[in-house]
């Protein structure tokens, strides 16, 4: 088995951590920001110091080419996002950049040209942090958002997609895009604690969980706190309180990874001695079969529909995103699987309950994920951290794994 | 008994409520704004036209005084005030200055020269919306808070009320504040659906509910969404639900007018696919004895330490107002009661569910409320409104009452 080297993965790591490096010991690189274009810029001169022909498309996805001996071949991509949240982390997206820069790194030191060219690809704007969606340009490659779609976005501030990727000075051309793809691989951090409560360092994954996403508008009536009988109240936030109690009674029903979260709440005005007359909340809802994904989403809407009705409150539902339940082929699995464990690396099947830019990529070529344990399972935050160990472990993982499918 | 001209109160309450006024009908009449300013100087000078003498003190509060024949005496008092909160209704506060104005103007009409003097009274900054706390200035000339602590009181914006007081031109002298006050009348919008419910025009109001202010504040683990599973999450959200319904669970087990509501919420870092770390609510309980009043504190303690322990989550509780419970006198009460009976008005007792500038001058001098009912108990909203047949049952109700005092 042939072995990457972890000291300079790791190094890499550590230069990439300084660019939007937070006081808390994370970053924030959100997608065409300032950080992002020294994010882009360091990757790319890493590409060409390693003797890669490097390239950006259209959206901005980066791309760094290992020439194979018969270049006619479509190539092995490898990769993930150089995007973070706001006070994210220092692993989630860009480990798996780093990861497959250090993978090319070796076979050049190796010495090796594999017949298949293998391609190290940093995807825009994964997160979605900035710009809606997430995984947007990825998603643009496997055809399923236009590029005028994409350019379109907004963020928070007004300033559009398309004007802050030439400010940055990264829209290259469309012809860039990677025309046909052998196999994909991403390596990611898990972020969540199953492979660290078990012991494991390296998570072969099998899919991604399926995931509805919904916003729910609950119109109450608004009223004095002090002067409203209790019986006589229409209240919002009660409805947002049991609806939020009731999806968690709900997820718990189903076996793990199945799960359901409300992460937003807005409540309408908002002051202390107001009954709400309006709250608006999120649910997250994910299921790892397109039976459980689907029965999940109708639950929740009749349960809620229930809830507000015994509150005499009106809601409505607005299920903005669906995402079917996804699984890898097991031509992929398999193979990172048998390499894992020719590794010698203990490991185990995992289903990812976050997305990736790997769920659209899977739509267009094989698609496979390594997971690497998270501490403490945490991401999306200052403190996401990795062992060292199990660094080196995933990079021999995808080094061993693209050389077998680039031969 | 004497009557009062309800078509002057309603054209001056029709005026006023241009001042501020909102495309939805309503005003924001915020303290020491603009429009509190314009607000103010209408008032003045109507009563200056009624031949009223008119000061305002070191906090702003406006006084027009109709001279009894026997000057020394304590004066009796009457009013209520003219801020909003923004987005707020054309009667709540200013309702009860402009019965108390047209009171003075039909004392005038009918050639009336009371012994006690006779006066008008508008409180500064009632609502608390834009500085807090609420009922700041009757609470100063009820000697609750100096004039330095109102003074440096900051807005939203960081703008400092004493410097805003200044800016409207409305900061007087403290000596002009009452020396003494022989009884204080506040007639006030219900602000809830009591009165409605049962078809009564007026509510002799025998005193206001005991309140407790806390804010909530829940640290849990910040997680993904995706990849948490549902046993493995110290959810903040979670945890905040089972809360909000809990209160409400506990306070319908007492009778009315015991009520417990959270009006605001604050998820952290509220986006959809992150289990928040941290959610902040607030809770207004509130009963109308004492020892129910402390009951409920320490029952929603309870039940807030004992489901954070259950989510894994640590509960930090703020209570930072407490505010007991009042009963006005027999004298007061027996007085409005008495006369609201022989003007022939429907009408019944009631306590107030909401902390008016009545509370605070009741610790200075005997004092009384008179509600009238609310239409849909709608308040601090656009749609505040009134029936006229009850401002006039209101106001002849406050000229009877007053001048039984002040003769």
């Amino acid at each position: 088995m042939l072995h990457a080297n972890v000291e300079r993965l790791k190094a890499s790591l550590v230069d990439m951590a300084k660019i939007g490096a937070t006081p808390g010991g994370g970053v924030t690189r959100t997608a065409l920001s300032d950080e992002d274009r020294e994010g882009r810029n360091q990757i790319v001169a890493w590409l060409q110091a390693a003797n890669l022909a490097v390239r950006w498309d259209d959206l901005g996805n980066i791309y760094g080419r290992l020439e194979g001996s018969d270049p006619s071949l479509a190539p092995v991509l490898m990769g993930s996002h150089a995007d973070s949240v706001p006070g994210g982390g220092r692993f989630d997206g860009i480990f798996g950049v780093m990861t497959a820069l250090e993978v090319a790194r070796s076979i050049r030191d190796l010495g090796i040209t594999p017949r298949r060219s293998i391609e190290v690809v940093d995807w825009t704007n994964e997160e979605g942090a900035r710009f809606e969606p997430a995984m947007a340009c990825s998603g643009a490659v496997a055809g399923r958002f236009t590029p005028e779609y994409i350019y379109s976005r907004l963020d928070r501030d007004g300033k559009v997609f398309v004007e802050e990727l030439v400010r940055i000075g990264y829209k290259g051309d469309a012809a860039n895009r990677p025309q046909a793809i052998q196999a994909y691989f991403e390596p990611h951090i898990e972020q969540g604690p199953v492979l660290e409560a078990e012991g494991i360092p390296i998570g072969v994954v099998t899919g991604i969980l399926g995931l509805k996403w919904m916003n729910v508008t609950l119109h109450g009536v608004q009223q004095h706190a002090g002067p409203s009988p209790m019986r006589s109240r229409h209240d919002a936030m009660v409805t947002a309180g049991r609806i939020i109690a009731g999806l968690r009674d709900m997820a718990l029903e189903y076996p793990d990874p199945a799960v359901a979260t409300v992460g937003r709440i807005k409540a309408t005005p908002g002051i202390i001695n107001q009954i709400p007359g309006e709250v608006v909340l999120s649910a997250d809802m994910r299921h790892w079969t397109g039976q459980g994904h689907e029965e999940m989403g109708t639950k929740a809407l009749a349960l809620i529909k229930r809830l507000a009705a015994e509150e005499g409150v009106k809601a409505d539902v607005d299920v903005f995103w669906t995402c079917p339940p996804i699984a890898f082929p097991d031509s992929m699995v398999g193979l990172i699987e048998r390499t894992v464990r020719d590794l010698g690396v203990p490991n185990r099947r995992i289903v990812s309950g976050a997305g990736h830019d790997a769920q659209y990529i899977h739509e267009i070529a094989p698609t496979g994920m390594i997971f690497v344990r998270t501490i403490g399972g945490k991401s999306h935050c200052e403190t996401e951290d990795i062992h060292w160990e199990d660094a080196q472990a995933a990079a021999d993982l995808l080094l061993n794994a693209a050389l077998e499918l680039a031969r």
